[in-house]
């Protein structure tokens, strides 16, 4: 395998640990938790996994060896640090016994199921210590949910006498994780299920996960490139700048990018739904905001747009629900219709608020709308351009103002999607310390015979040594709720808190941001440096946690 | 201004200058030159500033105090380090005598036409040392071409009493530097006019100019994240990514990227033209390694493609030549047929050969070729979406096969434009020194009486302090040639050399990357920390300098 320079270099960096982690470990356990809803529900559904006490990582004297084989298994989209959870987890399982292995399933959990494995070795682990990615063993979506996924996982779990799983993934593969583990509790197979929080979008948190791991680095990625986008913006002096952010419904890296960057606009899917704005509201307050700027000579800005907004619009929201209902209903009537009369059709057959949301679309949009469906029939929202529809009805808004005197300026658009870039960087200090301690803590987890847990590591905005290492029990964190119409249990997913101070600090700044030229430039992710450069949390995290990072 | 923690720690940084600039500075100047072609045509068109001498600096026991005004320019596209060229400006104007004054025109040469400018101030200019974008003074793209521009700016050159201006740009700005310089040497003005090569895209250089400005930062920046979406590729194992590279005609980014990450596949138009490719002669190329992939179970991949590929396609630009000629002689019997009737008449129009062509391109790009034009009526070739229309025609290519028993696989895309997330970034430690000598040694030419220069620094694949500075007189790069139907004097503008070095590399390397995974992730560009991570030149650069940079 080639490698760059910087991949050496970084090859060699030791992740922080807590200084609980660095030597002997034992564990100090809580009282016994409840799930934050559903107490009943939860309970009846997770009888062995139910009701177990936090736990925390403290020095001990001494540890006994521990033998135990371990599987990991990454899934759901990459994260930056997920090598380290593994590099974090090999060296502590190995440190608990030398004779214990690591196996990795391959592409995720579907590696599990049909008996995909490599063996991780000190060789191998040591080629992806602090890097990106999950190339070590891969990926996938499969889910974990079906008894005979379960028991066809077991005969290879057998084979390698395995002792536990370490599950690397979002809410949902936790969710999955925890069924897991309590499905093995109950066949008293003896086999531990340990999750690990992964997920760039941010939406796993609550009161015991202050952060999920990756978030940190992509919000930096995408904030070094909008910081240079928004450089571009100041010097060119002609365009504004539409950048769409991945992070599916949550708009935490949205709000994160924004708080690091300051650019002129930042939408935030969960205020627009709070507020119940409709698409024209919008349009109309990012109209405004380029009509006073071109006033004080300035045509050019900076928008920042939330992957998942398009959903979160509540008239589109209906829109979409109806128009899904029609098409399925009178598909037949329909589909052998030429464009305009498609078009003609479905004004006629919706109600008149949605009618009306509809006629203010966009060809293009309205087209996407009414004509690609998903396998089940239902509107492909992902396949919205939302950036370029955003920035096509503000011109048109644009335009009318223009002929009504209202506005006179120019107004010329570029458009970015910015995901991939960031999905896969290679973890900032803290994703590797993170990640490093979340890996140590999974080992810790299953070293301690705990199942249904998720590692975690609290006071992360304090210096790694006093970072606080231990466990979750996963039903802590669920509820019941309905998915695809049925009640299931799942972890509760974390949107913007409206009254969160990261929103609030957004609030208060973003009117300067809007008519002034406010944007900060926070450049690449550095290694080595400065620690005020190198070692800074995200500033959502930091706010949430009470710091002021609005200090210059 | 708020900066970002990265921008209070950079500034800080000290521009490693060559020895020669540390103190005080003597030149040494070499033998008359002459142009690099039509010597005569040349010599005639600037008899003022031709055949003047290379000039190199060097150390000196004193330098007298020289007393200038200077006004400087940023001209076209941002490049990462513009702000350093500045700084170094500043710093040894200031040097050379403390009452000296800089002042920077806005917004590019209109700025110098319109007289918009300010003064550059130690204050001011602390806050932009080491930091990307032009937003300093701004920058644009007006032309100074015309004699009253040249007189109109005279007025204001008069009023702040500036004997020399500094232009920093391309190939076309330093040519008009030159025009510049010739124009006030005739008319005994005592004007001095020195350029500066300024351009991500890697055109401006020859065996004076080593690489242009910006070319470092920039194509890291696109490497890192190129680096990081091919790590994404390699860890989902699902999508094909066609990655399309800012660089205007020539291929020199694409080309670097190529290198620093090596992807499955890279197109370099310069071959593509002398090879006389076809559009199907690249889209089977491509769509034979995704086939050969696909039958290693390696239905992933990344492919880079410069801006300009479709400019180059000898078949498209015939195409473009003869639809630009048919619609402007037909455009009135056209313009009304809908679409259908258009495609019809184009086909009954075109010769044979442009006709087949014309049928193989998919629907919208056929489309866009015959109705979206610009003012002039000619084709929009800009607007076409290059990564889009090479995967589409390769999944169409690979529909065929699999109906032919040749295909068996997964072809799943994403797209990527590479451009404004790299112009405006931060300057490397290479961009920033590079660029500081260069403002420095303008500062130099001005003060030993030049005009009609390009600030020089050679060896620059060695350390800083032996990098050589001097001038180079900008008629010795010139030569004659054809633009908008006219003969003129410009210099010469470096595309990709197919027997040069760095392309050699990549021709010996590619084969081994289609079939196999070879990505190397380059990671951020890192400031602080190991030489051989923060201080590495460009491959290009390494390679044409006769340095092997694929050592590992």
């Amino acid at each position: 395998m080639e490698t760059s320079a910087l991949q050496k270099e970084r090859a060699t960096y030791k992740p922080k640990l807590p200084k609980a982690l660095k030597s002997a470990v034992k564990i100090k356990e809580g009282e016994p938790t409840q799930s934050v809803d559903n107490h009943k529900e939860i309970k009846n559904l997770f009888p062995n996994t139910y009701g177990m006490p936090l736990v925390e990582f403290v020095p001990a004297e001494k540890q006994d060896s521990v033998r135990i084989n371990v599987g990991v298994i990454l899934s759901g989209g990459q994260a930056p640090g997920g090598h380290n959870v593994i590099s974090g987890l090999y060296d502590e399982v190995k440190k608990l016994n030398p004779e214990n292995r690591l196996f990795g399933f391959l592409m995720g959990p579907e590696g599990l199921v049909n008996h995909n494995y490599i063996e991780i070795t000190e060789t191998l682990i040591n080629k992806y210590r602090n890097t990106g990615g999950f190339d070590l063993i891969g990926s996938g979506r499969t889910k974990l949910e079906k008894e005979e996924q379960f028991e066809k996982a077991l005969e290879i779990i057998r084979e390698l006498d395995i002792r536990a799983l370490v599950i690397v993934g979002g809410d949902d593969s936790n969710t999955n994780a925890c069924v897991l583990a309590e499905y093995y509790a109950a066949k008293n197979y003896g086999i531990q299920v340990i999750g690990c929080p992964k997920t760039i979008d941010g939406d796993l948190k609550n009161n015991q996960i202050e952060t999920s791991f990756g978030f940190d680095t992509a919000t930096k990625t995408y904030s070094e490139l909008i910081g240079n986008i928004a450089r571009d913006c100041n010097s060119a002096r002609k365009y504004w700048h539409f950048i769409k952010l991945m992070g599916r419904s949550a708009s935490h890296i949205a709000l994160e990018c924004a708080l690091q960057t300051q650019p002129n606009i930042c939408l935030i899917s969960e205020e627009i739904e709070t507020k119940d704005l409709s698409l024209n509201d919008i349009i109309e307050d990012i109209a405004k905001v380029v009509a006073r700027r071109a006033q004080d000579g300035r045509n050019y800005g900076v928008v920042l747009i939330p992957e998942g907004l398009i959903e979160f619009i509540p008239s589109i929201g209906r829109l979409i629900g109806e128009l899904n209902d029609l098409l399925a209903k009178h598909g037949n009537d329909y589909k052998d219709l030429d464009i305009e009369a498609q078009r003609a059709y479905i004004i006629d057959h919706l109600s008149e608020e949605n009618k009306a949301t509809f006629e203010t679309l966009p060809d293009g949009v309205a087209r996407q709308l009414s004509l690609d469906r998903d396998p089940h029939g239902n509107v492909q929202v992902s396949l919205i351009e939302t950036e370029r529809l955003i920035s096509d009805m503000v011109e048109m808004k644009l335009n009318k103002w223009a002929k009504q005197g209202k506005y006179n300026g120019h107004f010329a658009t570029i458009h970015h999607f910015l995901g991939y870039e960031g999905r896969c960087a290679a973890p900032s200090n803290f994703d590797a310390d993170y990640c490093y301690a979340l890996g140590t803590s999974a080992a810790q987890l299953i070293a301690n015979g705990k199942t249904g847990y998720m590692a975690i590591v609290k006071n992360t905005t304090e210096k790694a040594e006093n970072w606080i290492a231990g466990g979750v029990p996963i039903t802590m964190m669920m509820n019941m709720e309905r998915r695809n119409g049925e009640l299931k249990p799942v972890i509760r997913k974390a949107l913007v808190d409206l009254e969160g101070a990261p929103f609030k600090k957004f609030v208060e700044l973003r009117d300067k941001w809007a008519k002034e030229t406010s944007y900060i430039y926070p450049g690449p992710i550095q290694y080595w440096g400065p620690s005020d450069v190198c070692d800074q949390t995200t500033r959502t995290l930091a706010l949430e946690q009470g710091k002021d990072v609005f200090t210059y």
